[in-house]
């Protein structure tokens, strides 16, 4: 394009990510829940968006219901299927922690390969929590009656069921949620927030 | 999760758009550049997102260089992945939008199908921004050299040389950017911003 104008002074880049965080108050990133069925990663997601959103911060929420439904509607439930499943939210992730958010994403993600991947997708931005209720605790829930499908092999490869789930081996964070409640679940994220992503002025 | 505490007064869900917006100051949404290579989207894209984020709106730019890269690495250049790629574009865009940000897409998107695809992810939170500089006036700045190869037949496929490109017929906007420069098309970007996405309050 010609630059008829005199008044331009520096040539168009990126906003860096130092200055969105200096603008927001806060860094951006991903806190990356994984956990079984049932461990609480939509309710914590939803309670921590309110939560933060209300204290000033940037924050958004990827689950099934905005993922599954759209950009991963090409995708079914096969390894392969659900490997590029994970490894898109994980870039996504990444791409709205480059933005300036925090971004919550909340989904089962079983395997540690795949959750390697969406770490190495946003660097050191990037936040594993483990939410860790084991399945006595999530089958005894059941909120959805999803366990007793999955016994009953009305669903197949459920994990901790008829598929595995890989326990984390160094989550950034790790909260017993077959324990703690709502309420001390959330006042530990945001603790962990404060710390690593910081808090925006009023 | 067993909610042990007794003050919890609201089930958690997601924050609405218009929550967003009202802090932000500004409804989230996405500018939906789509022309010829050299036609001025990339320059544009973080002109605008400088000046939007001086101003206090939270922006963000999608490009080349930061989805094929990482969401679309498995992409390549058959009309299938093409297609692929700018539905990709267009489900993301979709999701910074309902996170409350402006995304502004700077991918040529030659095809009037996959630019309806992403407005359809978008809703009317979509705008398609026509940067309308002609093939001529592309062709004669050539700033990569691109459509040099292209005549030579070093690269195929090329949008406007051996490729179409489906111009679009009810584009929300359209700057004849063979003609204007980069502060009068800032300048138009910005009015046309400010009307449909609102102002940010100091």
């Amino acid at each position: 394009m010609t630059i008829k104008s005199q008044n331009i002074t520096a040539v168009a880049h990126r906003v860096s990510a130092d200055e969105r965080a200096l603008v927001n108050g806060h860094k951006g990133g991903v806190l990356w829940f994984t956990g079984l069925s049932g461990s609480g990663k939509t309710t914590l997601a939803f309670e921590l968006e309110q939560r933060l959103f209300a204290r000033g911060y940037q924050v958004y929420v990827l689950d099934g219901d905005n993922v599954r439904h759209g950009l991963n509607s090409d995708l079914g439930f096969s390894p392969e299927d659900r490997a590029e499943n994970i490894r898109r939210i994980g870039e996504v992730a990444a791409l709205f922690g480059e933005a300036g958010s925090i971004v919550i994403s909340a989904f089962i993600s079983p395997y540690r390969d795949d959750r390697k991947l969406a770490r190495s997708a946003a660097h050191e931005g990037f936040h594993e929590v483990y939410l860790s209720a084991d399945l006595a605790a999530c089958e005894a829930r059941d909120p959805k009656g999803l366990y007793k499908k999955a016994h009953a092999g009305e669903i197949a490869d459920f994990t901790g069921v008829s598929a595995p789930y890989e326990e984390p081996e160094n989550a950034d964070l790790e909260i017993d949620t077959g324990t703690l409640g709502v309420e001390e679940s959330i006042a530990i994220l945001t603790d962990y927030i404060d710390t690593v992503f910081g808090v925006p002025k009023d």
